[in-house]
């Protein structure tokens, strides 16, 4: 078998982006964790962490890190069984979008209560690096737009996010005081959440825009709403973010019949082990309190959440 | 001088995420576009993008794109003289730490007006990194922690974000029984926003606690408040994102008086023209409506902002 010793070094040198750190965390001296990976990396053959200019695994160590975590997950099973192993606290790493992130995610695991300490240790990404991360194992579940799972791993559909085109009332006063046309969508300053945010381009195809038009990028979930807040563009928000400023009137629909609706699933690991087939469960059940139906008809036509 | 319809292509490409989208932004066919990209290549003798697995901008790429946004915030003060020179849009790509993007940054810049359409390119980046990107020239302005400049730049002090420790009520209760002890600090599960968060850390060693602690890892300063607000964790929030939740009783303070002040600095390129001074001036001046004085005691203890 391998020596975990040695992989545990790795873990915490990379999870603590140091070998201080790394060694505080593990209870030991720096020296002794410089020791266990240059024995590590010797009995490879290959190095397993780039030192600089700043602390990485390479693709060997990602491996490896992989490896432990997948251990970890089924080592946490056995404990229901044999407390006395020690570990207390459960880790799982997730990726999800931000819009998730941002609105519904932290409401929905709160209530989620294995009975031990569970951390979460969550990574923001688009859907394609978030599934890319899933094949590779680097995370044990992730959040995204797209119904087929990976290898090894099981999907489930959670239920739609909901966008709605708002801008402040000034600003649609300003931008579009002709109603919403095509000449219209290609002067006014959108926010798009990065180069590659097709809802947008989504949202204005549906009126015949393919031309490029002005807008400010804006990688944050909360920061987008607080651009189209401020009255800098207008943009597709979550409903769940701009409810109540569209309610207080702080905010208004471009168009009343407009929505996008972008499907989540929640893709996980079989061989995750019993807490994160319990938090799949989980998810699967409450979602709904946030999610809309999937059987809308936009059900098929998925588009990567921002 | 250099062509720089080649230079377009090439930022085109980039910023488009695609040779396709790239072409349509600049009115021209893909195959147009990809032998300017060719001949640019020929010329230097080097590439200057990578095709797989994303399109990426090499190394000279980079530096040639940065060169052209310095030119074109050159060109925009041209354009008060000569308003026939054509483009009308102004960009400037800015990092900024996630706490900044989202709380006060979009209410701070929403009222600076140029008369011009203004467009924001935003970079989330934690301090170094931002430091980096600006001495290589790839963003035009950044705020952070630091007060130094780097070459070609000036920084600016904008004021300071205060931080305050805060845990729901029943967080508290469940976890903090008996105070705000070394033990429960390192029992309690915390919310850090990435394994270099210094902020966590300097307010527990302020505690004596330098021992690892359980916590989960969340890098979005929205998704981290409402980690915090669901009951996950307890962590450091700036005031302007828990005022409120603190004023409703959904948020208790760990402490009355603890509290860190990150100092945040606007460094903007010196040769960056009037739009960029224009705006570097007014947050110099309405920054301070959401920053406190950076007079107080904490001043000479940066921290990188989250």
């Amino acid at each position: 078998m391998l020596d975990y010793k040695l992989l545990e070094a790795l873990g915490a040198v990379v999870d603590q982006a140091g070998f201080e750190r790394g060694a505080q965390a593990l209870g030991l001296t720096q020296s002794a964790v410089s020791q266990r990976i240059k024995l590590l990396e010797s009995r490879l053959g290959q190095p397993v962490l780039v030192r600089a200019p700043r602390i990485a695994p390479t693709e060997l160590g990602r491996r490896l890190l992989n490896h432990i975590q997948q251990v970890r997950l089924l080592e946490h099973d056995l404990l229901d069984y044999v407390p006395a192993l020690g570990e207390r606290e459960h880790r799982l790493r997730i990726a999800l979008n931000a819009d998730s992130l941002d609105t519904w995610w932290c409401e929905a695991v709160a209530d989620f209560d294995t009975g031990q300490p569970l951390l979460f240790d969550l990574v923001v990404e688009d859907q394609e690096t978030a599934l890319t991360r899933m094949r590779d194992g680097e995370v044990a579940a992730c959040l995204c737009a797209t119904p087929r799972s990976v290898q090894g791993a099981r999907a489930r559909p959670l239920g739609g996010m909901r966008y709605l085109p708002v801008a402040t009332p000034g600003f649609l006063e300003r931008h579009f005081p002709g109603g919403i046309t095509p000449d219209a969508l290609t002067e006014a300053p959108g926010v798009v959440f990065g180069s590659d945010d097709r809802l947008h381009q989504r949202y204005i195809a549906h009126h015949g825009v393919t031309a490029p038009f002005p807008h400010h990028l804006c990688p944050s979930s909360e920061g987008f709403h607080r651009m189209i807040r401020a009255g800098l563009g207008y943009g597709l928000v979550p409903e769940l973010q701009c409810h109540d400023a569209l309610e207080r009137g702080e905010l208004s629909l471009l168009e009343h019949d407009t929505k996008i609706v972008v499907p989540l699933y929640w893709h996980y690991w079989r061989q995750g082990g019993q807490v994160l087939e319990a938090l799949s469960e989980h998810l699967t059940r409450v979602a709904r309190h946030w999610l809309t139906d999937l059987s809308e008809s936009e059900r098929h036509e998925p588009v990567p959440p921002t």
